[in-house]
């Protein structure tokens, strides 16, 4: 990101975005300071903006002992949907990652690749998302790379988030620390971010059943530890689904997970549009569902966390951590039979976030 | 970045990518353990790969008193190209952002997003490009991520990276700071980065006439700073060349910039490509150039230093900071003449990093 002085910010001059705003000069400038600094509020500290930012260590060791880093591009199609955009995902996504692994969010940073003809009004849209998103966790924007390419060398936008937090002294969170009895917890509905993605689409001529989960889970994930400090493990279930999480953990942990599926918390008009599509809403990608897995005792404890949380009111337990089939997702079906819940090869729906 | 269990690394069953391998399933771990985490030994602590990466707070403060953080986008066209690649210059970018202001860089992020159909062979040159950069500049890929998109909604390859460093007790660098007197110095010859960019694309029908510059200053600017504690800001001349640099300089800073154009190295090969297409060597952008201003006093200590360096062999002092004309550059012509050195609007190349 160009460095700014001290004077008003300047303005950008064109509706689109041209290659001469990727290329370093003044307009680049300009289109930085309009839309992306000014929606940040980066520049509150009236200094100008250098390529880096800082940020006190002591500050941050008042908070814990070690800096969580992580980094996601998000590629989503389309730009904007029911329950969120491309700027609200980036955000959330990368603020998730890091609470996940019980980390208090600090600070992001945010690079955009912009397509050559890209409406201006768009990107304002999608800057005041990101600010609006960052506000709302509690987190700030404090660095950017702006480049620009050619028409048809990238899909409109693609926007990469990287974030640093802080863990709190004792926490370990690890996807390899589930133990057999433990319990599986999640704090929403499955799927309503896929099935948003798909309809917003429009190539399947079904209107959107529900809007996009797409959340920041930093409040709920602090308030689930303040309630079950010995949480073993959390994990946001994005691309892959409920399937690819579980799946991991059973690997990773050397334990298997049995689930069963009439505790799964899922909208009666996601269910319908799955049905519709023949898809199975434990695949589809979410934006606000975290899978937490807690020691039995403390399971009463976390899940009423969840509840009192407003991301947490459909919490539910679906299922514990076994010593048997180590490695291997089992799920109980309302039927009394049981199937294997695998890992996909490959999601069937392309940028979704 | 997904999660991965302790065992062998898995190993892609394609020699192109496809949309399968960015789903989040089972073809996207394979692919990110085979190409990524392997060249990188992210894994060499024995753990398995969260989505996020933890450091110690401790241990950095014991290097310093401030976080830095930074990130950049590279879009770079072709991929590959004498003296460096997308990878070697994703390293660079974001290691030499936080060398300019003073950071001791120790950890990256590595955020992909790569086109359907991309040679798994040319990703695998890309990656071990980027863990041999790494490993030069001193600092470790701790963290990533992986997206694929669907033929023609990217050009090949983008890579996203963000930086964390650690900057020193008691130094305190910025644009801002310059003052009248203080003297600007350059570690090397302007313009091999954007000639061998223009000359790679093949399209002027003229061979390069020289290697990108494209390199990890943090080691020279390391040695700057001990040379010269009172150095007042460091940047790197990119998108924009010399003339956005000194630019901003004297717009921050509020003085006027004094070059003599004859004290500018460029390597002879350069100008005469320059002369050539037309092109003026202070607007091409370069990867291994640093602008310092230092104090007067400094100046020579500064110099030695930097020269001292195999990065600074060609260094120069190229001209003052004044009180004169404040906002500013002026050259001083080979002729006797002076010139305005004005910023662009925006850069003549596309995509060159």
């Amino acid at each position: 990101m160009t460095v700014l002085p001290l004077r008003p910010p300047r303005r950008v001059r064109h509706e689109t975005v041209t290659l001469a705003h990727g290329g370093g000069g003044s307009a680049m400038r300009d289109l930085v300071e309009d839309v992306f600094v000014s929606a940040f509020a980066v520049h509150e500290e009236g200094q100008p903006l250098e390529d880096q930012a800082r940020l006190s260590l002591a500050e941050l060791m008042a908070r814990g002992d070690r800096l969580a880093f992580t980094t996601d591009s998000f590629v989503v199609d389309p730009l904007e949907f029911a329950g969120g955009d491309i700027g609200k995902l980036a955000v959330c996504g990368t603020v998730n990652d890091l609470a996940v692994g019980g980390a208090v969010p600090v600070a992001l940073s945010c690079a955009v690749v912009i397509e050559e003809g890209m409406a201006v009004a768009t990107l304002r849209r999608i800057a005041a998302s990101i600010a609006r998103t960052a506000r709302e966790a509690g987190v700030r924007v404090v660095t950017g790379d702006t480049k620009v390419v050619a028409r048809g060398a990238c899909d409109k936008l693609f926007i990469t988030t990287s974030g640093v937090g802080v863990i709190r002294t004792g926490l370990d969170l690890g996807i390899a620390r589930a133990r057999p009895g433990d319990v599986v917890l999640i704090n929403g509905p499955l799927g309503d971010h896929g099935a948003a993605i798909m309809a917003a689409r429009g190539e399947l001529a079904v209107s959107a059943p529900v809007a996009s989960d797409c959340a920041p889970l930093n409040g709920l994930i602090g308030a689930l530890l303040d309630a079950a400090p010995g949480t073993r493990l959390i994990r946001d279930a994005t691309r892959g689904g409920l399937a690819a999480v579980l799946n991991e953990m059973a690997e990773a942990s050397n334990i298997g997970v049995r689930v069963a599926e009439s505790a799964i918390p899922i909208r009666p008009e996601v269910r319908g549009f799955c049905d519709l599509l023949g898809l199975d809403p434990l695949y589809l990608g979410n934006e606000g569902v975290a899978v937490a897995v807690v020691p039995p005792e403390q399971a009463d404890a976390a899940l009423a966390a969840l509840r009192a949380h407003p991301l947490g009111v459909l919490a539910a337990a679906i299922g514990t951590a076994t010593a048997e089939r180590p490695g291997r997702v089992v799920m109980d079906t309302p039927f009394g039979g049981t199937r294997i819940v695998d890992m996909l090869v490959g999601d069937p729906l392309p940028r979704i976030c």
